[in-house]
């Protein structure tokens, strides 16, 4: 093939087999969204620009792929989906009663380097709850996010939460303003602490807030109530991280109540998204060590579009769980009958046996090829197909198929009506 | 809102009823697929620029969303998808036995005005045989096109039928060049007529060409048989162009048998996509006279990308038959019970019967507003929930829950794991 027609780099063709893995991980996710009560909605992969310039992280905005349309308008491909699902709600449901419960599934878009499973395009699924301060609702989201993982069969995995309203309390306590907030969050995401640290001190704000935020940052522990215990002591003298600091255990608590898998609380826990105020997470796959999904609470992003509702989600990486989920949920072949007509004679007859299967919703294929017969029963028997139907001069002239049972090996001439009748088990 | 965050001209939010509606056709297409064998695959949202410039006609070119990547590649959102699985398959499919049957369900963009129903983004599905020029796989697509009509419940459609091999064996009887050929039967298919005619003209390649196209335009006719004649009467003296009209009649034949639904003939038919070699279909909604799908043969395509294999196909329009397909298709509101804590002290227990219920595939909701408990209840009344299950300071003392029927109007105190079995029926 022409090099210029070739699939680009870091985009891919997603073939039958990993495709059958991805519409096992939907389905699930959209199983889910029918037991929790989040209806589905699909948002434009086209977006404008400034949509992803409010909140969306420094991070992700260098990596976007925008472009100016053919009506002028500077747009990108969406880079992530909780910004244009809130927008969604903001411009079409003011007028519903809340919480509102929103999921999806789509694809988003960055223009990362390559590797092993990252891809530039990707999948995202989402559970979005808007209108709730609740604990309960983050609860909920880490209670889904867990059942995904459960329900999938994943089993070694673990969440580790943060809680941003926790660090966002400490360096407002010490007057460090948003957008700085934003940025240290950013750099203590990708764990360069001492960038962040060296942002602090040009601020000169005093030593204590790169101290609280470094020992906060210490404490990670499999034990909640000991690191909540750990950084209650930290941050003792400032009541606003006192108070974040119960919500965190209070979601905790009621995570735990709903079931939810392993928990590692770590509360130096940053996420690179501008747009989070409160609990953060994401989900594990132990050996791998992978982050398969993640979320948290994000309070004031449907403020700046003009609906002022508290909100939070998650976002389980579809690509990510098909990387960890095992092959053998893929089902294997589902035609049951292969159709070969041996002569142009019996097409006719084929043609119509093969619209009575279909009909009926037996799955079933004709043979197009017209190849000697050995060779279509025995790619029949290396597809795993249970029967094979043939039609010949003489079925023609009978007006009757041979059907062979190709486990058994046993053969016998039915009707086509008969053919259906028999095989009508298999309908799907 | 700012006005430069609003969804994007000729883009949308798909809304949950829609959603749900666009989910059952696809789920439709992916029952179709396992019944005729089809593997579903998924090719890049962003191709290079030049596999659209090989023979996806000038009208969709001329209207790609195209921008170049931060990598300086030209490159393009798929106008349409057969040209990107035709990719997929030479690039990845070349050892795998013939034929090939692949299955899509993905967005296409083109930059066209907005209509009513018609944006900038939007949905097919796809089914492709490749490897076959038998009449019998042309007849399958026909068969295919025409069943997920009838099992989506569509009655009033029509299947009109054409042929580009009739056409461009006239063609190329005169001289007419294939590129000519291209811009011709583009104009033929908006139904420029006069325009075609005037190309022809200036070739001066004689007036009888044009006569001859003249003269099959003119026919179409529910009545195939009838239709055939005539236009074996208008070429018999090219017999190219006769092998073409036999090669129409056998798969109208074969699609026939299958039990293809109502077919029009139509051989002064043409489709806009330059790769088109024989047959061609386009399914219509009768009272709304728009086409929902449509597809046909092109042989050529794969060899230009490398790998010279016959191939045909189809692309049901999924928002067109969203458009036509009736409500009442939607499922309802699936929650079974909304769970209501009335008190800080409940939350507990609420989280846990949830998780429970949920764990059960029990479609449960937790109302995390702690809103009057009247409100509560006619919140569930007005979402049609069957149970409300209460927790208030009474419940958390006795360990159990209170559980309201609410088409009863009764109800009983029982522990979480009672309430569970009681509606264990519901699990999904």
């Amino acid at each position: 093939m022409r090099d210029d027609l070739l699939t680009l780099r870091g985009m891919r063709n997603i073939l039958p087999r990993e495709k059958a893995k991805i519409n096992k991980i939907e389905s699930e996710i959209r199983r889910l969204f029918k037991v929790y009560g989040f209806k589905e909605v699909e948002t434009p992969t086209i977006e404008p620009l400034e949509l992803f310039e409010l909140k969306s992280g420094e991070e992700i905005r260098h990596r976007m792929y925008r472009f100016t349309d053919l009506g002028g308008r500077n747009v990108v491909l969406r880079p992530e989906v909780t910004a244009s699902v809130a927008k969604l709600v903001v411009q079409e449901m003011r007028s519903m009663p809340l919480p509102i419960k929103i999921g999806y599934i789509l694809n988003v878009f960055r223009y990362d380097e390559p590797q092993h499973g990252r891809y530039r395009e990707f999948k995202q699924g989402g559970f979005e709850i808007f209108g709730s301060k609740s604990p309960l609702a983050d609860a909920e989201i880490l209670e889904v996010s867990s059942r995904l993982m459960d329900s999938l069969g994943i089993g070694n995995y673990y969440v580790k939460i943060g809680h941003e309203g926790v660090l966002r309390a400490i360096l407002t306590r010490f007057g460090v303003e948003e957008n700085i907030q934003d940025r240290v969050l950013g750099l203590i995401d990708k764990e360069k602490l001492s960038e962040a640290f060296e942002i602090l001190a040009s601020l000169q704000k005093g030593v204590e807030v790169t101290e609280l935020i470094k020992r906060l940052w210490e404490i990670k522990s499999r034990n909640p109530a000991e690191a909540l215990r750990k950084a209650e002591a930290v941050v003792k003298d400032i009541p606003e991280a006192i108070e974040q600091l119960d919500n965190l255990r209070e979601i905790i608590e009621l995570a735990q109540a709903s079931g939810v898998g392993e928990v590692i609380v770590d509360m130096g826990f940053a996420r690179g998204l501008d747009y989070y105020t409160g609990m953060i997470f994401e989900v594990y796959v132990k050996d791998l060590r992978i982050a398969v999904g993640g979320g948290g609470r994000y309070d004031k992003l449907t403020g700046i579009l003009g609906w002022d509702i508290p909100a939070v989600g998650c976002a389980p990486g579809i690509d990510r769980l098909s990387l960890v989920l095992n092959d053998d949920i893929v089902p294997k072949d589902d035609i049951i009958c292969l159709i070969i007509s041996m002569v142009k004679e019996g097409d006719l007859l084929a043609s119509r046996l093969a619209g009575m299967m279909r009909a009926r919703g037996i799955p079933t294929m004709v043979d197009p090829t017209r190849r000697d017969l050995n060779k279509a029963l025995s790619y029949a028997s290396k597809r795993g197909f249970k029967y094979v139907a043939i039609i010949g001069s003489k079925e023609v002239e009978n007006k009757v198929v041979t059907l062979k049972d190709m486990e058994a090996g046993s053969q016998e001439e039915l009707k086509p009506e008969q053919i259906v009748e028999k095989l009508s088990q298999y309908s799907i």
